[in-house]
């Protein structure tokens, strides 16, 4: 494993001499040279190490980082430490952030944990962030400051977990899309949200931790945003699959509160985004909630009767992203619904009229003695067909512009909590993804995470990371042909044109009283 | 004048538009890469400038420093300032601090200033400064601080004296000595002058402003340093001199508190150095001082009578250097004193006992009424003879190790405030400096600073001070063979062997009453 990022050397250092006095900065440098070329060692890093060479008769242990073009040393420490050689890998994603501890000697994730971005405080969705910090600095520095604190406060998480110091740590790497990246650096993402939606920069590159007040002496490395909605986690995500190494056609689909979207091989790489809404993270239905103990998780319709499971099998509190795929989708195959998503009166006791709109009553919360109920509404329905909508249009504009036929998307990477989670089934009922055999769906889990774990173990895949940088092609959601067309058209459950989806076009004649609706 | 290592330029840059939404920090990089090259366009400065690109509906002006390897963006301002382009030549003495305001289109010299280096306040020698911070972190930054804010005054002086304000500087080129570069960084010196006499660092390089907060926005480069008494400032003033790009053989000569001496051409450097004292300096002798007003700075005898000139033309307060050399000079070319130094009694009533020791009243301090008599003793001759001695040899050792005779020395430069005003004749009489034509003999002034000034106004030397760097090879006069007996017979005056200055033995011989003695 001795192609991480990060790197420790322990050097035995030839004593300065009458004969030999070259400065202690040099004797360093000249001492790596034979195996890593030309270190770069600022007078930062200088500035902070001198003492340690005399205090251990220069006998030390470095830290050196590739940065792609040279290695920088980052770190000195006495005696040999190269036993203890750790680095993070994060996935700064704008409602939660995610912290892996690896051991860089082996490899091994020692501890992960998360925690919501603290940015929430200032708004749910990452609009009403920008719009607060727009023009003044001030609360620029407070999102700053709130979104470091998240990282720190992961730090001290891990910290107390493994014993590991972070003070042990030499390197991190992140992703995140690229209002995170910019809140991180404290530079207001205005101009990201407006025509026609410049970021400040596209390469975050190495910076020093202290840039960001970061307890661990190194460099905090963040994968690099090719536009305002496709930041560094989507070039991670794509590295982490491997998508383009390979001659397989490929869709990487990553659904959250944006939603991002790669088709592709090792030839080439199509890209669209656009803002999916929170939707599918359960933020906005009338009793939708994140993915949490009491959280519905899964749904099911047999004989007219609701069949639930919460997380955590906790009394249901509320519904999350993939309960309410596997809601609308069993309420569509059992006539609940109709294609167009509209409740049909009278087909079950559940489908009610609440303050004048119809709903239906998924489950009672039961506390304190009351028996609310959950509700899954009209408008959460709109709301939902929306973002499903914009998902569906979003591949058949990339297959379009490619030339790709649906059937020959090889593989299907289903990035993000929402797409680890979901039942593809009902995924695939509602039309959110192509109606493609099974088998060619792969869940990736966090990708964004991974990628930085990555790209962490094998520092010659920086060279891969700006090969996808730079082969990225982009199209705007919103600037796309035909684009409103489309997203109508794809509102329909699964979608207006039914052949597209023959696996639901069966599932929907088995179950027999919907027969007459085909 | 297009050559300086600052350079600013106008920029009209294409708007983002939709089908050009690269990042505000890669479109700048982008625009000047057929011009420039790879610009390095840091983060800390994309956070300080963003704002201003779209304040300036993107016509601004960058500076950009030529680092040897890359251009770095250091600075953006709105619309076209590429009229006001301002840079620092800086010479920082030990004692004295020297600043250049120079405008960087033209190269004119708009105001120049020195102060003394705040440093003093914590001892008059180095010496005494490395012990006050020896281990103690704290004091390190007191030092540090007050040799940042005796820059800091200058800068502040200057930008009086001329209404050219330090934020309209983008660079300061520096050249110090191996223990003023490490104060200023705030690096513990204390090896420098420790066996084997090893600093920190040799290359400064080119450093931000903000790590010495000092007020303008751009880079700090400083010369690199051989080796512990051969720093920046010798090889800023070999590069003024431009001895290396002549076939001529040279001989560059700066005694101060330390003594430094260089010996070469085009084909090579021989050097040497080692601690001079302070005595040249004046602040050694009973009634010595520095070269400022009231100071003696000339002497002659004539007829046994003793005539001075001032500084300013004031009363006597003291004697600085120049005015040491001439008295020593004089008296031994009168018979005041002996070969050895040691004065003649009766020679003349000038020469007088005070408290056991001998001594010559070389003026009368008119003050309160009282006339305090102002004395050359004994011991300050001794001093000085160690200081001349240790200059002689230093010149007698580079020779011989490069086996170049004195006569073929074609070129004699003269460096530094003592080199600049003392009188030739004299030095040579008293053997400091070598007997050859007096015409061979070139006074540089402040080479230190010249050297900044060259480097400031022609980018292309940078490679030159590589060049210099590299070649300088270095002796430490304590180690040179011989090196006491030497100097013992350097002691006298002009030297034991009369006959390495036949000039001077045609003096002595001039004044008759001298003839008995040779």
């Amino acid at each position: 494993m001795k192609k991480s990022l990060s790197q420790k050397v322990y050097l035995e250092l030839d004593l300065p001499n009458g004969s030999d006095t070259i400065g202690d900065k040099d004797r360093i440098v000249r001492a790596l040279i034979t195996e890593f070329g030309h270190v770069r060692f600022s007078m930062e890093a200088l500035i902070k190490y001198y003492k340690v060479l005399r205090e251990s008769n220069w006998q030390i242990t470095i830290s050196l980082i590739w940065t792609g073009e040279y290695w920088e040393l980052v770190r000195i420490e006495k005696g040999n430490t190269t036993q203890k050689h750790y680095g993070y890998a994060v996935d700064l994603g704008s409602t939660t952030v995610f912290m892996q501890l690896i051991d860089l000697n082996t490899g091994r994730i020692v501890a992960e944990d998360s925690v919501f971005n603290n940015q929430i405080a200032y708004g749910e969705d990452i609009l009403s962030r920008i719009f607060y910090v727009k023009g003044k600095e001030e609360r620029l520095q407070e999102i700053k400051k709130c979104t470091i604190d998240s990282i720190r406060t992961l730090m001290g998480k891990l910290e107390k977990d493994t014993g590991v110091s972070s003070t042990d740590c030499d390197i991190m790497v992140l992703g995140g899309n690229t209002t995170m990246v910019h809140f991180l650096l404290g530079i207001d993402p205005w101009f990201i949200f407006h025509t026609p939606y410049t970021p400040s920069f596209n390469h975050f590159g190495f910076l020093s931790s202290e840039l960001f007040n970061l307890p661990f002496s190194g460099l905090l490395y963040a994968f690099p945003s090719v536009a305002n909605y496709l930041g560094g986690d989507i070039v991670s995500g794509i590295l982490a699959s491997g998508m383009t190494d390979k001659e397989e056609m490929a869709l990487y689909i990553d659904i959250g509160t944006n939603g991002e979207m790669v088709l592709g091989n090792q030839g080439f790489l199509l890209t669209i985004a656009g803002a999916a809404g929170p939707a599918l993270e359960g933020g906005i239905s009338k009793h939708g909630m994140q993915a949490k103990p009491g959280a519905v998780d899964t749904v099911k319709i047999q004989n007219n009767e609701m069949i639930l499971t919460t997380i955590g099998h906790e009394k249901p509190l509320g519904i999350c992203g993939s309960g309410i795929v596997d809601l609308i989708a069993e309420m569509l195959l059992e006539g609940w619904i109709d294609f167009s998503g509209r409740f049909n009166e009278g087909k079950s006791e559940r489908v009610v009229k609440r303050e004048g709109d119809w709903a239906v009553v998924y489950a009672w919360e039961h506390e304190s003695g009351s028996r609310e109920e959950l509700l899954f509404t009209e408008k959460d329905m709109t709301m939902y067909l929306d973002t499903k909508a914009a998902a569906n249009t979003m591949v058949q504009i990339l297959l379009e512009n490619s030339g790709v036929e649906t059937s020959k998307v090889e593989r299907v990477y289903m990035a993000g909590a929402f797409g680890k989670y979901l039942n593809l089934e009902s995924a695939i009922t509602i039309g959110m993804y192509p109606d493609l055999p099974r088998d060619r769906f792969i869940r990736t889990g966090n990708g964004s995470l991974q990628g930085a774990y990555t790209l962490l173990m094998n520092r010659e895949l920086l060279k891969k990371v700006e090969e996808i940088y730079a082969s990225m092609e982009y199209l705007q959601l919103e600037e796309a042909a035909d684009f409103l067309t489309k997203m109508y058209a794809a509102k329909f459950l699964p979608h207006t044109d039914l052949n597209l989806y023959p696996t639901v076009k069966e599932n929907l004649l088995k179950r027999k009283n919907y027969k007459d609706r085909i």
